[in-house]
């Protein structure tokens, strides 16, 4: 089923100002998960939306709080969270690496006590937007098997890298793990395999069985031994530069939340040249010899097909979970 | 066959004398040949210097050349290889990315026009004895098929994240192909299969024949679709940062020279809390309940014991490239 990105944004609103955020906090709020939704990341759009709620009303997340600056050292910031909407921190805290990098090249605000920032990508596209390179990543509770061990020790850490361009901006966001979480339960509710290992069953062998993955706990980090070193650093430089809690303290307290993030912001030169370099990357990759039914994308590429169509279409919408946010 | 560290540096040096390096030079760069060899790094130290001296003689790398500095603002800067040895580039860059982030918190440096780094790590490790967190990535020739093509389009681009710490640092050095050529040749020639899949043979099926995959020319990103965007990310931004040569170009010239590298180093708190969380990771991560024969190492980990091993007991090196080098 399909809606209108306004019919989604308004309804989105609706809920939050019934929970006492102001009408400037809603609308930013509900902004982010219909854009969430709209680019076809529902699991942190529409989908998450009703557990956002239960967060709101258990007092998890504090929509009244605003982020304050701990501390600044020209173009290094730290800043506290204080448990606010985490969309609303994050975005916050890019719009300040963004002055940042306006001003000195490069920005950098390392946040601490902040919540689940829903889709991590839309900080990326965010910083592209006001034409600077964006750099950020998140810890989360622990969810990934370091490699060698057999319990989830790590996150899996979404990170972004985006550059703007002209023709559309290319916009990564990945996290550490082969699969997400909600990925996985997409394919296990579908009833299908993943398409290459994602994990280890209980047994210690690869499996491709997302039902048997969900239960050993053991997802597969990106590349083995490469994404559980990769997770460990985006922890480790979270913690650092925000004094926050590191996925070992989030993970010790039972529940995701009081997390930190750090983004980094870097102005590109903006003369013909640079415009033209990034075309010429993009256009030599998609055109090497594709594999059987093969197609080659740049990041933020389908990203923006999605979006487009989603405008033009009305947002994709589980119609039972929209039922229930209809009903809050 | 094992040798002294001092044997080692002694013996780069007075090759690269015979060559019209000024003492300065010679005696920097053999540093980081015999480090690399130290570190356990032996395909970017000893057994690379061979091919690094047929560079210097087909001129392809002048050793007389320095770094220019071609614009700077605020805390970030580019800067122009020349076409210079690439550690002595990459090394100064790192140097003034370093007091860039002294005085402004963070900093970054893009070069181009530079030549093969070496070993990745060694500049991660350079940033973390300066206590800063350093962040540090190259293009290369490509050598890397992107997700749903079957010709190398990419380059594996290696990334390197470095945290300070008080009891050994945490380097993480990672290129973003499931295993470097250089592995891969090294399983050829052992006549052994690689422990997880490295690449796809001729008829497009995942192998762990290293012979069919560099045959095939298809290694595998790390953590296949996300690997290879984040290769293209990686690039893009040492092109569009440094204004230098980006994969695509490099590969169209022919050979791997004139690339370009971003250095980023960001001032850590150095309070007590800061050493006392990074500790907390490690320990967090490294006490999981481990697979049969499993071990779990924090990044760097297995560096600092090689150097050690090496210090103590002479550095491991292939005796017939010893003599090699020797005769040189």
């Amino acid at each position: 089923m399909r809606i209108s990105f306004d019919t989604l944004q308004s309804e989105f609103k609706r809920v939050l100002l019934s929970l006492n955020f102001t009408d400037e906090k809603a609308n930013l709020c509900a902004n982010i998960f219909a854009e969430n939704s709209r680019d076809g990341v529902a699991s942190h759009g529409l989908n998450r939306f009703p557990v956002f709620v239960e967060f709101i009303k258990d007092a998890l997340i504090d929509p009244d709080a605003e982020p304050t600056k701990q501390n600044g050292f020209g173009a290094l910031e730290q800043w506290d969270g204080n448990l606010g909407p985490g969309m609303l921190n994050a975005r916050f805290c890019m719009d300040r690496a963004i002055v940042l990098a306006a001003e000195h090249g490069i920005g950098c605000v390392a946040l601490k006590n902040t919540n689940h920032w829903m889709r991590a990508g839309a900080y990326g596209w965010q910083a592209a937007e006001a034409g600077m390179i964006g750099i950020c990543f998140t810890n989360t509770i622990a969810n990934l098997p370091p490699w060698g061990g057999t319990e989830p020790r790590l996150g899996n850490n979404p990170l972004v890298i985006a550059v703007p361009r002209e023709g559309g901006h290319v916009v990564l966001d990945m996290a550490i793990s082969q699969y997400s979480v909600g990925k996985l339960n997409q394919y296990k509710n579908n009833k299908e395999q993943l398409p290459i290992a994602g994990g280890y069953n209980s047994a210690g062998e690869l499996s491709t069985d997302p039902a048997e993955i969900l239960e050993s706990k053991r997802l597969l980090p990106v590349g083995f031994w490469k994404g559980s070193g990769l997770s460990m650093m985006l922890d480790l430089l979270a913690t650092v530069l925000s004094e926050g809690n590191s996925t070992a303290k989030i993970t010790k307290s039972g529940k995701e939340a009081s997390n930190c993030q750090v983004f980094i912001c870097i102005k590109p030169g903006n003369n013909l040249s640079v415009q033209q370099a990034i075309d010429e990357v993009i256009e030599y990759t998609k055109n090497s010899q594709v594999t059987d039914g093969g197609f080659v994308a740049y990041p933020g590429e389908n990203t923006l097909r999605t979006r487009e169509k989603s405008l033009k279409e009305g947002v994709l919408v589980d119609e039972r979970i929209w039922e229930k946010v209809r009903a809050l």
